[in-house]
């Protein structure tokens, strides 16, 4: 017999992150992570860090922080919202902007996590079919909905949509909040961005993350950039959440890698460099491989199932992601990785397939 | 005329923690800070931080941390939840489990984030009065309720609720959530937290933060214990959230806090004293000042307003904190710091009361 408190439990079925090995000697290329570790000028403080700040509470509004992503992006700072992590950002937009009657829409292959937050926050939503080549349709998002998100590079796909697409999606829906998660927007060409388009729609939520292209998931540091009234909504919420979500360590170290911008567009010319290499091995072993604007390639193996090559890559130590769904269990997403951690991956390739 | 988007947007009305003054000669005495800085093993471990280890996700169970907390308690793993602040944590379990019809319960004067958090995600709450000694009176609680939550001791008084009242409140109420918050219990005489009651009773949680007594409140670090099955139901919600809270540093310095235990309890001593010797010196001067067993005093002065003092206070460089509503405005929470800085206080309020 179970308890009556039971009745009122919030029963839901987690997100499932990549696993997380602690074995050193693990090729982890499973949760795109940037291999390169962050800016030296990040490591300067980390020597110095001084605990006895720790007492005091961070800054609530975390306004170092801020300040430097707005000087960045050419923004004010009271346009920019920082949270642990993209998933935080997300999931405070979700309560904020989520609260139609309508469904909210985004891609039926996408982030796995906008569904599970969904059915937790209770709004209900509609997956909106990728075209045969994987693309976003725009005039599939031209119906009534109570918003919109999607990524951009999309994943697990690595695809790019262009700005046009982008844009007209946003134009086409004027009455929702427009959510693009641009996670992986670094690795893709110049210009793809549409932070700047947040001037000339009310109604655009571009969302950023350090865990990919600053190399920093360790210090969960996302970040949104959006006109100032819907700021202050996602503000609003929350701070009557936790007031104080950004550590002083995530602050403090957060602040100095945006201040070293040349490290950051080195290293992501390098992954961006290997990847296209990776490419064309994969390509030359048979694989089908999505056209990547991400730092992760998507691939389907011709001679043997995506299945087989992912259990036997994690036997031989080599840690990709598998997504068993119909729609995408024939690929592998591929985090790309050192180029000597990616000439193993090929080596170990040319042995199995 | 606004957009129609904005009918879709979740108001609300945030909470607002206390001033943080980056002026390092404000005497800070309204957050309930520790002053004494986190234990030198914490120090040890933040000059060597190598920045190499932040490209990587942190451990998303904070296993490390978890195991500490765990082990020097005397509880399994399984019994514990770590969260960014324990208003992360109480905000997790809020959504958890008070998904009832039925108000939930909390006393009239307590930690404001309550009402906060229950207008935010919609619950119904009503607020229990204290009695005319701001005590919590069992007998309240026998109504029918979707949960309670109540600090112990409670906040801003500092009153301590006896085991017994506890223990009354959560045998009467086994058909809801209980949640003790004992944020401030390490000042509170040994013996008087429930944790043990969780062994006993299945409706019981009680929530623990590192921002008082650990001295670590730029670390956002809380927790939770309960039994297995609670605090499977809190993390499957925040795996729906987002899958990794608590970044790399906050997990190994929050671990480096439990394991020494003496810096720990030296500070506590040394905290417990000067709040004995001020609240004498208060009274001296004529204060109230409510028994306290937190590391605050609750006190009302007696020849001039709690708004005077407040203000003069604060132009004298000494920050207090004031709550204007009907119940409190007579009163001010005033945080134990250093004996030097509770000497300053002494001094201001003997030249101004």
């Amino acid at each position: 017999m179970s308890a009556v408190w039971e009745q009122n439990v919030r029963r839901v079925v987690p997100y499932v992150a990549g696993e997380q090995p602690t074995d050193k000697n693990i090729i982890k290329l499973n949760t795109n992570e940037n291999p390169y570790g962050p800016s030296p000028k990040v490591q300067e403080l980390a020597d110095h860090m001084d605990s006895d700040i720790f007492k005091k509470y961070p800054d609530q509004t975390a306004g170092d922080l801020v300040r430097a992503l707005a000087k960045y992006h050419g923004f004010k700072p009271e346009e920019i919202f920082v949270g642990v992590g993209s998933d935080d950002v997300l999931a405070m937009c979700f309560m904020t902007f989520f609260n139609s009657d309508k469904e909210i829409l985004f891609p039926n292959i996408t982030y796995s996590f906008y569904p599970v937050w969904a059915e937790m926050l209770r709004i209900k939503y509609r997956t909106v079919p990728l075209d045969e080549q994987f693309n976003i349709r725009p005039e599939d998002y031209k119906a009534p909905n109570g918003g919109i998100i999607f990524p951009n590079p999309n994943a697990p796909t690595a695809i790019l949509a262009s700005r046009e697409v982008v844009e007209d999606i946003i134009a086409s829906n004027r009455d929702s909040i427009v959510i693009v998660d641009e996670a992986y927007i670094d690795f893709a060409e110049e210009g793809s961005s549409v932070i700047d388009l947040t001037r000339k729609y009310d109604n655009l939520i571009v969302v950023r993350t350090y865990s990919k292209s600053r190399s920093m998931a360790g210090l969960r540091i996302g970040y949104a950039i959006a006109n100032e009234k819907l700021i202050k909504y996602i503000n609003d919420v929350k701070y009557s959440y936790n007031s104080y979500t950004m550590n002083t360590p995530s602050i403090i170290l957060g602040t100095a890698s945006v201040e070293d911008d040349e490290y950051f567009k080195e290293k992501i010319e390098a992954i961006k460099k290997t990847r296209e290499w990776f490419t064309e091995e994969l390509k030359k072993l048979g694989f089908k491989v999505l056209p990547s604007s991400a730092n992760f390639v998507f691939a389907s193996p011709k001679t043997k199932t995506a299945a087989e090559v992912f259990e036997a890559a994690k036997q031989a130590g080599i840690y990709v992601r598998y997504f068993k769904a119909p729609l995408t269990k024939d690929f592998l997403r591929i985090t790309i990785g050192l180029d000597e951690e990616m000439k193993k991956v090929v080596d170990f390739l040319k042995g199995f397939c």
